[in-house]
């Protein structure tokens, strides 16, 4: 029977294989040959470390077998399960049999022992998960978007599949990728010589949605609490290490929820998801924090135990004035918080997570809820430390008078609001929600520079391969 | 303290809340207005059926709080709760405190206590989730989805973000949506009058994902076992109540596996996600059983408790030639099955879910593995009643040499598969994969005749709204 590699790593491993024969199945990762036998060390990918195993004269053909391996081929092997001598309480395979499943060019593969850089694994990402540290990633993102399902699906939130692609007009056609099946060389036309959308396929232009939030609000104030988790889009012309013009977001949105109980949910969200990583993926944690950003997981393990700080932007504008630092961006109240701000807050001031509430309203998104004071609005950003905003969100605009004076002031269209309106319109209720970016979650755990390793396929200015 | 009605409705619910003083919150579904006393059923989108609430004249400005309620409304209702004297263990609540937080206008609101057909719901898309179908649908959506994650978690897959924007040619550009920031009006053209996309954002045209089989395969051959959920895209121009533009997919890949391991990875997916729904949604599928499709239930109990027939397409083939049917389209070896010859197989001759596989390899996509008649391929279908095909899947060719040639046969450029073809040189293994329509899936287990009515925000030609 083929057991994989992870369970061969388990806690209660010898117990259950000890002294057993069985299968295993997987990639050469490194192979030490001698004469008489030799030591394969083989991973599978359901874990980080490798396997040992021991072939000797005992195999069929030997010799031969062990010519046709080599760091990435593939093999079965069948065998005992042992102790190794050396190492207490670690397992090893003794085999009985080696198959080679598929052979590896060890000229040409370009996956050889060396360590090689995150920019050359980019260009290898068909090759690149084989690696331990985007291995690594991948599980470690399939955790965090586990937990997030988890989390949610706990707390009674309904799953919701709100749109990629849309001709709503209110989401802003700024930064947006249309979509389109007219043909680009030579489209039909209208008599004034503007492209005539009526022979496209959804008969006006369409667009790649930046955020789920508008249609999430549907559902919210229909079905109370839901969440979303897809792919949003900007097209921003953005070449750095924090962009993707593709990533994934998870926005959740309660009906009958204020300001407070949304900061108190995305508090206990992000403790939830992380304290999921560290108890299941223990080898990539430690492989993070030991080989890619020391540290890291007492990063983490502070947000899980430290309550966050709460503070308003005004208070946080104050404390930047009276902090004595020279910052580029000299702070005054009614500017948007930079980097260097908010790094300051969190890992010099308050040296533990923050979120930040009601923000002047003239830097933020037309539906955040209008305060009291007339001059800002319910929203809030969670900063955590090296990385800065992971979520924005904001209670939301419910009166409809109030937000139709709004978008009047801020010079959008009220008919293209229409539906967004009439949630207002009929049995409005106060609601509130966030949005996380994903890949801005996984840097933040696996401390890993970039984010275009932490997707599978990072889409790019000048990039969509594979 | 808010309780929600599903916990109302729950079997120790008596226990919990009996003789306690709680708030709900939600909608006015219906309200039977007496001069001294009223009933108002109220609903919050965390189950199907409503709360009833008996407000009297005890309840703070009781004419003034009733006149400003009705359909569609939202309140806070706090009270007593007790039994319903008529019908024992249903439990309501005496009101003591009502307050309405959104009024909601009668003469305008859409949704009256009257039936509404789904082609009106689906323009009211906003306010169709507030309707018992629509609700019920994205609870089971919900359901089905978060199911699909336990099934593949508890097996120790990994889930994959697969690209949803590719440059990548393999997909084949066919029926594909294309994704542009040039300006649609003017774009720059190279000197012979083309499209030049040096000024696009990805510097090449780039397109939808229709699957991420591809991709998929290439996380497979790392980490062994991984899913996808995501969406996908075809910009065919079909009209029908079973097609959508925009629409999600379940993509599993397992390396060292084949056919058979497909097979039976599929059947206990699906029995696994259908008794997921039957055991959680309960309620929802009683309105479906009653309602929408009667004998819904009894088919997904049939699917959940009877193995499926697995055959070949060419046996299939010989029992519909001799089924004596007057098929639109007469059955002969190398044509792909119509609905009609899958509804035989299905509904009349075997009468259960059934799985076809070694299909002609001519009428199969280039990847699947070829057998040794050299007449077929690998393929998998899975049919169930009602519906036909409802996942479609093969063992993968894990041969460099005969993929290559598979290419060469069928005029694909192989420079395009560069990466493809190597995860068969470097360490290739046995691996297969099947897709999952998740809409088709959801209209299985609901009964929903038409495809857009089971996605919040269906997309087709000439419609993108919302």
């Amino acid at each position: 029977m083929r057991i994989k590699i992870k369970q061969l790593k388990s806690s209660d491993a010898a117990n259950r294989f000890l002294g057993k024969e069985i299968t295993i199945k997987g990639w050469v990762r490194t192979l030490r040959e001698q004469k008489a036998f030799s030591f394969i060390e083989v991973n599978d990918g359901s874990t980080l470390t490798n396997f040992q195993v021991i072939a000797d004269s005992n195999i069929d053909e030997y010799e031969r077998t062990i010519r046709r391996l080599g760091t990435g081929a593939s093999l079965a092997a069948t065998g005992t399960i042992v102790e190794n001598p050396d190492k207490k309480g670690v397992l090893e395979m003794h085999a009985t049999a080696i198959e080679v499943i598929g052979t590896c060019d060890q000229e040409s593969y370009p996956l050889q022992k060396k360590r090689h850089s995150f920019e050359f694994l980019r260009s290898i990402a068909h090759l690149r998960p084989r690696t331990n540290s985007i291995g690594a990633v991948a599980r470690v993102r399939n955790a965090l978007a586990f937990a997030t399902h988890l989390f949610f699906q706990e707390r009674g939130f309904c799953y919701v599949h709100t749109p990629i692609i849309t001709a709503s007009d209110c989401e802003g056609a700024g930064q947006m990728f249309q979509v389109t099946t007219l043909d680009m060389d030579a489209p039909a036309k209208t008599p004034d010589g503007k492209v005539d959308y009526a022979s496209d396929f959804f008969k006006k232009p369409a667009y790649l949605t930046v955020s789920g939030q508008l249609e999430g609000e549907i559902y919210a104030t229909a079905l109370s609490d839901i969440y979303t988790f897809g792919p949003t889009f900007r097209a921003e012309n953005s070449n750095t290490a924090r962009h993707l013009a593709e990533f994934w977001m998870i926005e959740p949105e309660m009906a009958f929820a204020d300001i407070t109980d949304n900061m108190d949910n995305v508090e206990a969200y992000l403790k939830y998801v992380l304290k999921y990583v560290v108890d299941n993926c223990r080898e990539d944690m430690y492989f993070f924090n030991k080989y890619i950003s020391p540290g890291v997981m007492e990063q983490i393990e502070q947000v899980i135990n430290t309550p966050f700080e709460r503070t308003s932007y005004t208070f946080a504008v104050r404390i930047l004035e009276k902090s004595g630092e020279n910052f580029e961006f000299p702070i005054k109240w009614g500017m948007d918080l930079q980097s260097e701000h908010e790094r300051y807050l969190v890992e010099k001031y308050f040296q533990k997570p923050v979120i930040i509430t009601d923000y002047p309203k003239d830097i933020k998104a037309f539906y955040m809820r209008e305060n009291d004071d007339g001059k800002t609005v319910a929203a809030m950003d969670v900063l955590v430390p090296r990385i800065g905003e992971i979520v924005g969100g904001s209670q939301r605009e419910e009166r409809l008078d109030v937000l139709e004076e709004k978008l009047d002031r801020m010079g959008l269209p009220k008919e293209s609001y229409w539906w967004y309106l009439e949630l207002r319109k009929y049995g409005t209720v106060p609601h509130a929600g966030y949005g996380v970016g994903f890949e801005r979650l996984i840097r933040f755990v696996t401390g890993m520079e970039n984010i275009r390793d932490v997707i599978p396929f990072p889409r790019f200015p000048g990039y969509a391969d594979f």
